[in-house]
This record gives C-alpha cells, structure tokens and sequence, in this order.
C-alpha cells in the first residue's frame, strides 16, 4: 500500500484534509479545541477536544457531509504570517495552540492558514483551495492522551485520507478492506489463536488451544528438519547473569532493548534477549577437537526484549519472542559448506510453506567505517568473498548492502514481502569472528594447536510469532490441511442414526493423528456445512445412509461445492498424503 | 538414610567427633583457628581457619590417623562452665570464639569442653570420653565463607561421621557411596543431560543434547496423553503485570518465592512463579456455557522461583523448572469424575514408568483454624467427602493428613520415595472455589443463571525437571529405551568391509524415528564394545560378514552377554514394541 506521508503531493493534499476536518468540526462542535493534525502513512489524524461530547462512527458521516459542503463552497487557503505576540492574540482561547508557540524556538516563523471561517495555526504547505479536497474519507474515531502521556486528558484522534481521484480513494479503500480482513490481530481473535489482556501484560501475547497447535505444528516441523540436518537441540533457562552479557559485549550494545535488571541475592539476572551467550557457555562446557565440529547447537527459544508500548503489533510486535535459533560452531574451513547448508534449509522450508514472494541480501561492511566494524581485512575480506561464492554457487540473485553487516561480521538477510505492509526479515545466517573470542573459546585444530571456532548464527523462523502472523495473513486464516487446528469436521445427516458411524471414524482419524471433531448439535445440516466454511475447516465429512452402509466417506473442501466418495482407507490415505505434503 | 541430626545419641556422639577433629587439626597445624562444629543431617562438620595452608583430600588420611591415636589415648571429656571474662580469657587468641562469645545473650551460661590438651567452647552435651568416639571416618573438605557470606574469608570446611559400631559405619559408608554414584548431578554431567555455569547464573539449568531428548520425549509423552482425555494446550508468556498476582492474592502471600519486580514504562512486571493467573485470564476470555465444562486448559509451562542459593540442588531444586500444569474448569457436580480422571491419569502414568513406591495423602482442612481457612463449612464437606469417595471408589490406600489443605481447598498429593533422599510430592490435585472468585469467572448454568465453576489444579510432573533427577537416581542412568537419549550403537567389525551396510541400516532406523549412531571411530571391536557398556546404550549392533551377507541383525542388550539375530523387519518391530510398551 501506498505510504501517503512519503509522497509529496498526497501529503500537502492530506495535510489540508486535516483543516478542512477541523473546520466541519468547528461548525459542529462550537467548543471544539484542536491540538495537532499532522499526515501519517496511511493519511492524517487531528487530536481534539470536545470536552464532554464522546464522538461516535454515525458522527463521523455526519462531520463528512460538512467537510463536502465546505469543499464544494471552494473557499481559497490563505497563509499569513504573524509575529509571537500576534500568534498568542489569535489563539489566545485555544490553550493546546499557546502551548504549541510557546514551545517554538526563536527563530522559527510562525504562520497560520484560513479558510473562509476557519484559521489554523500551520507551518504548512497547504492546496490553494479547499476546492482540491475533494475525494476523501474518514476512516476511524480512537482515544489519545494529549502529548501521549496516560496522565494527560484523553483527546479524540480522527482519522481520515484524501486521494486526487475518485478511483485512487476507491481502490485505495479497498486495499484497506483487503488489509483489515487479512489482520491477523482480527483473524487470530476471530479463530482463536491467541489473545492479549492487560491484565496479563502488553506485548505478552498467550496462545489460545487453537494457536497452541498452529505453534506446535510449526514448532515440531522445524525441529525434525533440524535433526534430520545434525542439529543437536538443547533447552536453557528464560534468563541469565548479568555478567553473561557483560562478556558477550550486549550489556553495553544492547541495554535499551533488555528488560530491567533483577537483584537475587549478590547475583543481578535479566531476562534474555538473545541465546548467543547461552550457548557459548554450552560450547565451552566440553573440550572440543576439530573432529568434533561442525558443532550445530539448536534451541526453539523464548526471549524477551523490552519493546516501546507504542511499537507493539499483535504478535508481529511482542515482549516475548521465539526463535528457532541456532549457533554453528565451525572451522574457517567449514564456513561455506555450513553456510551452503543453511541456505538450502531456508530454501526448503519456503517451498514446502508456499513462501515466494522474497529475496536475499548480503549485508556487507563499509571498509569505510573504521569504527563499527570489527578490524580485520583479511577476515571480512575472506568472510564476504566466501558468502558470494555460495550466493553464486547456488545461483540465486541477492542484492549487496554494502554497511549493513553486523559489527561482528557479514550477514544473509531473508527479506520476505508479506500480503500486507513492509517486508521484513525472516530468516537470517549471520557469521560471527568476535563472540567466540570473547568467550575465548577453542578446539584442538589438527596440528595439535588451540584455535578459535567460527560461529554462524542463523534462524529460519526469526520468531514464530511472527511468522505465524505472517501465515495467518498470507492465507487469509484458510491454513492448508497439516497446519489447521481442526482438521476435519465430520457432520451426522441425523444425529439418531449417523452419529455412531461418526463416531467410529473419529477414533479411525484419531489413531491416524488427524485432527477431528463432531458437529453433533441440533442444528439444521445447510447450517452445519455453513459454519463449517465460515470456520474455514479444510475437509468436512457428511455421514448419512448411503456412507454408514457402504462404510464409506463423502467429503468436501473448503471452499469448494462438489462432494467425493471414498473408502475409509482410501480417505485416510488421502488426508495422510496432503499432511505429509503440506497442501 | 539415616537423619544423624534428628538421632539423639548419634547428635551427641558426632558433635563429640566434630571436637575430636578439630583436636587433632590443633596437633597437626599449630595455627588453626576454629568457628563453628555442628552435627548435620549426613554427620558433623567444622569451619576452620588454616591461614594460607589449603588442605587436600590425603590431609583428610593424616588428620584422621591423629584421630584414631587420640581417641585410643582415651581422655575423659570434661565440661566446665565460666563466667563471660573468663570465656573472653581463655579464647583470646581466636577471633571466631571471641565473636560468638560476644554474641551470646546476657542469661546464657556460658561453657567448655576439655579433653587431653584440646578445650573448645561448647554447649554440649557430648560422650564421655574420647574412647566412645571410635567408629568414624572423615568424608570431604570444601570451602566456606565465614558466617556464610561471600565478602568474608573462605573458611575450610571438614565433613565426618562417627558410629556407635563398625558395621553402622561401614554400612552408612555404602549407603553414601550408592547415593553419590545415583547422585543426579554426577549421572546428568557423565550422560551430558544438563550443565550449570556461574556465569548463566545459580539454580538455572542448561538441558545438553542428552538432555533435550530425555525432556522432550517426556514433555510430548504426557501432552499426548493429556490430548487424548481431552486436555487442551495452551501457551503463555513466562511473566506477568504484577496486577495479575494481586488479583489473585499470590503477590500478598507468595512474595518471598517471587523474583523481584520489573519497572517497564508505566507497568509493573514479574516472572510467574505459577500458571495458575494467565489460566484464569484465558478462561475469562469468552463466555462460557454449561455446556462447555469441563474445560481442561493445560500447558508444558517453565515457571520461575526465588529459592536461597543454599536450597539449590542440581535440577532437583532450582529457580526456572517446568511443570505440566492444567487447570480444569468445570461444575460442582463435575468435581467427582474429573478428580477420579486425574488420579486414573496419574496410576496410568507412574505404572508405564515403572513409579512403583509412592502412597496417597488426602490433604484436609483442620475445621478448628478459623483463620487459614476458606470459610465455607458445606464446601469443605462436600470437598472433602468427594474426595474421599473417589478415592475409596477406585480403591487405592491414602492417608489423612488434618490441617495439611491449601487455604482454598482440599488436595491430593502423590509422594513418592526415591531411592536416594527424602519422599516428595510428585503429583498433586487440588479443588479450589476461591481463585475463580477472585477472578470473576462464570458460566451459563442449565437454568440460564451465572455461576461460578470449580476450578482443579493438577499436575502429573509437578516438575519436569525434578522428575528427570528422580528418574536418573531411580535408574542409575540406566534408561528404558524409550527415553535413552541414544537407543542403538552400531559397530561395524571392520570399518572398510561393514560400514556401508552399517549407513544403510542407520537409514532404515532413522525412518523409524530410532535414535541410532555408528561407531566408526578406528578402535578395536571389544574397546567399542565395552564403552557402549559404560555409556549405557541399551541395544548395541555388531555387524560383520555374517550380518551384512545375510542382510540380518545381531545385537546385544545393556548388561546381557548373549547376542540375538534378527531379520531387518523384526528388528524394527522389536524396537518399535519396546519403545511403544516403554520397557
């Protein structure tokens, strides 16, 4: 979707949408106050206040229709610049503008516009003519505290966007549609897949049954790929000595993001962020002998990083996170094949998850940067030369970012663009020369000498979270069969006389580890099979005369109008083949 | 074994041996300074000032020789009892005594014990003579910091133990010596199951590879089970606002177990020292009908708890461990049948793993505590007889244990005895009327009205992680197949004629989930052979011409001398039962 505030004409066109909101208002609501209007992304918002008056959806058409009148009078915007005092003077009954002026500097230039009825103080640029504000729609009421602070008055935020034609507002309107029919915040309420509580904390997001089983599926999926590959999996605690990560270096980097410390006895502990320094210390638990690497340390790990309450999404923003984390522990010898090896891992995984829209970057260093960049031409030089050749040995394209390496070393990005909003990074192997050194770790290299390993982090899942988001996005919630958490709904025609075949199936499904449930309510059958599609369910069985005597099955899939007539055995089969092959 | 502490004359007869030490410390290092030399549980030991002087285990053999002359020399033991100057007099020399003197309140008669040239500051009582002190033995030495506290002088502290005969002693010193080889800490550190570093932090277990598997198999072993009574899992964040424990009234009487609280932005966080709140949050999450009870929500859930680092034990005690806790939800009528569902759950569980000594205990309410109590006279009847109904019904044996219920109801505890240590409560269930009140739940009765549902908390493994330990001493880290971290060593006679077909049975076996490793290491046959032994791999396979001729199996059992030959398939179905029937 289009990002209003980055387009330069949508963004004066919004900003007088603002004002001309303003105006409405101010015809209707005499006392109206207004704080700020400024354009964002997705269009603009005005903060105001309206004392007692609680603005409802219905006011909002109404406040539309005045804009339009006001629109339609095609009143000229007229900027005029005043000195402090005269800006005080103007404003002078408008407590939340003083404070606004008195809160410019020196020299600034303090400039108002009008519109027929209506000044705004206003830096602008503006349209010539409220005439141009002409395709537009308010989209959605909310609180705000005055200044984002909870101890302030809370204002009322509304929300709106103006397009120059009629079609950009309309196709823009149904992007948004689109976009909010696929949110997974609605999708994850609407299927029960997590919730949130305030009471339980924000950010913290606490998966609902349904959602257990969407996590553990996905959870169970990497882990078997991982081991079938000569990962070797542990589990470490959720928190960790402070001193762990003053000698990792994150206590000093990486403070801003970790939760508070907590004070046991003469340790400090703080919740983990990250599981680099965890498993530095596993690695150094044991000698180690080149034959022993590449060493694979995995761990499906929950961490916690303090995240602003304003920057939490849902589960695509959280507190608590999960990655599939990994640590290699290699030879400088072993970077590639390792390298090579977790590259293929990705790409495996895309393919098996119907994941096609994305693309590699290898985030390099600036030579340039002498100090982000851990010193070490030799080192970066073989480093990155290394991560090319694979690049091009497997013959996939990627895109070089030249200064976006980690300070440690360089580093894969999966950039994967999702259905709805920015890409994000999914996946990532990043190469790392400085950890193990702070960890002063070692292996006996075949000379007999002591060296330091290399370490390769990477994660296909760089948190489950979400990538569950992301799935629940890019599906629409309509889950392919291995990941539904119900997997088959099997209707009785009558309860009286289909429900013990029903049952005598559901055991059958069960001992197959298939997903199952009756629907052996009183309800009408046209319902049931109603429900079932709005409830997105993948196969749902319906078991009257003809199947209970022939010991059949008739199914159907979602979405789709025609029924099929199978064996049990054949059916079983069936649904075990598109599980296996994740359709 | 034996509580020494608690054993009146075996109290006296060792807090004379600890005197006895520290005499023949004084004879052997001029400079000694003595604290403190009280009996413990396992005998005595005493806390002495060596100045530079670090003794080592063969000082212990020396230091134990001067005992056994002295003791034969045969000294009476004298007590005298002295005014405060005349103690502060006498031990002027030693800062410790001087300390502890000043340190005793005004009315305390203050005392000593002479025996030979030895007079140590004493309560008493002690033996007789040095002579009765004849049947002892000196276990260990270890660090201590003076009074405990790590900004004082490490101290060095000597551990012994004194009989009344030869055969108690030696008796005693088997018994230590089969605890110390079943001891969890030295089988989880020989089997890779789990490390702990100072650097992660006290009481905060890292699970190795070996580890893992033990776990994981464990942690999927009782969800399914719980899956297939109609369990469902969640998952919920391992911290919560601290608004959460104040409804709940754990923030009022838990707190001292608690983690300190966590300041981020304007809420208050804490780790969970249970599950019980997010659950009561979950439910409260929808509307509930009647219908819908009961509802069995259950999470695989790492909880995290301040204990003393003194408490601490290898994973048996620590600050994260992991409960598989559930909360049902249901009505009073259901109470009955979903308590026997548990109890039925927990004899399922304990006979598939071989948990043969335990006994029930019927935790109940003391109906004279006014104060500890819920007051709800009709409730605790109605509790309390169910219970005992249900477990007269199934028939098993319990104990009655008054006064032992939890404030809000009466639980069931399973404890079990080890064979090492103290019995513990591994199982418990548990009814409780007040956390639904305090959290406001409700359902839809069958009469339209809300009422509020009972909630029972249970857990199989009330700790996954003590399980584990348990179940190592129990074991002797000799696992069932089912839970061996490797189930199969594979030895091929000769690498260059019998690895190929050794990589072609490892395929067949890792198709069948076996967990499998090819000892392909250039070493002789009977070295390998005896090392799976000491590993504990409970099937090894020698392949030679004979086996991969005629395309069959040979194979050893752990601790069996007798080898068996099987085809392929069989071989497969042989594992497949055992790891099925869990034998």
């Amino acid at each position: 979707m289009i990002n209003i505030k980055e387009d330069k004409e949508l963004n004066v066109l919004n900003h007088s949408g603002a004002h001309l909101l303003a105006q409405a208002v101010k015809h209707l609501y005499k006392d109206a106050l207004f704080w700020v209007g400024p354009v964002v992304e997705e269009g603009f918002y005005y903060d105001i206040d309206l004392g007692d008056i609680k603005l409802s959806e219905e006011d909002l058409v109404k406040i539309e229709r005045e804009m339009k009148k006001i629109s339609k009078d095609g009143k000229r915007i007229v900027r005029q610049e005043l000195t402090r005092e005269e800006a005080l003077l103007k404003f002078k009954d408008n407590p939340y503008k003083i404070d606004l002026i008195n809160n410019m500097s020196e020299d600034e230039v303090i400039s108002c516009y009008t519109q027929g009825d209506f000044t705004d103080l206003c830096r602008g640029p503006h349209v010539e003519s409220v005439k141009e504000i002409k395709y537009f729609k308010l989209l959605k009421i909310s609180g705000a505290y005055y200044k984002g602070d909870s101890n302030n008055k809370m204002l009322q935020r509304i929300y709106g966007v103006v397009f120059k034609t009629e079609e950009d507002l309309n196709n823009y309107l149904k992007e948004l549609e689109e976009a909010k029919m696929r949110d997974h915040r609605k999708l994850g309420k609407e299927m029960g897949i997590y919730m949130m509580s305030d009471l339980v904390g924000r950010g913290l997001p606490m998966y609902l049954p349904n959602g257990f089983i969407l996590w553990n599926t996905l959870e169970n999926y990497i882990r078997d790929k991982e081991i079938k590959r000569g990962y070797l999996h542990v589990q470490t605690p959720p928190l960790g000595n402070v001193n762990l990560y003053k000698t990792s270096g994150h206590l000093e980097h990486y403070k801003d993001a970790m939760f508070p410390i907590m004070q046991v006895e003469d340790e400090e502990y703080v919740l983990r962020p990250m599981n680099c320094p965890h498993h530095m210390v596993i690695y150094e638990n044991e000698l180690h002998s080149y034959r022993d690497l590449p060493l694979r340390i995995a761990e499906i790990a929950r961490d916690s990083r303090y995240e602003a309450s304003g920057a939490l999404k849902g589960i695509e923003r959280v507190r608590t996170f999960c990655q599939n984390d990994s640590h290699i522990f290699c030879t400088p010898e072993q970077i590639e094949s390792e390298f090579k090896g977790v590259v293929e891992l990705i790409l495996e995984v895309y393919k098996e998850m119907n994941i096609t829209d994305y693309k590699f970057e290898l985030s390099l260093r600036n030579p340039e940067d002498k100090v982000k960049y851990h010193q070490d031409d030799e080192m970066w030089n073989t480093a990155e030369d290394a991560l090319r050749k694979i690049m091009n040995d497997i013959g996939i394209p990627y895109e070089e970012k030249i200064g976006e390496a980690a300070f440690y070393g360089p580093k894969l990005d999966v950039q994967v663009r999702p259905a709805v909003g920015n890409p994000f990074s999914l996946s990532t192997c990043q190469i790392d020369f400085c950890l193990p050194m702070k960890f002063d770790l070692k292996y006996v290299a075949e000379d007999g000498t002591k060296k330091t390993p290399v370490v390769l982090h990477r994660a296909v899942f760089g948190s489950l979270d979400r990538t569950i988001a992301y799935y629940l996005e890019e599906t629409k919630g309509i889950l392919p069969l291995w990941l539904a958490p119900l997997q088959i709904n099997i209707i009785p025609v009558n309860n009286e006389f289909h429900l013990e075949y029903a049952k005598y199936l559901k055991n059958i499904l069960e001992d197959n580890n298939i997903r199952v449930k009756i629907d052996d309510r009183n309800e009408k059958l046209g319902y049931k099979m109603r429900e079932a599609q709005t409830k997105k369910v993948p196969i749902t069985l319906v078991l009257g005369d003809k199947e209970r005597d022939s010991h059949t099955i008739s199914y159907r899939l979602y979405s789709e109008a025609n029924t099929t007539t199978l064996t049990i055995d054949e059916f079983v089969e069936y649904v075990n083949n598109r599980i296996k092959d994740k359709k």
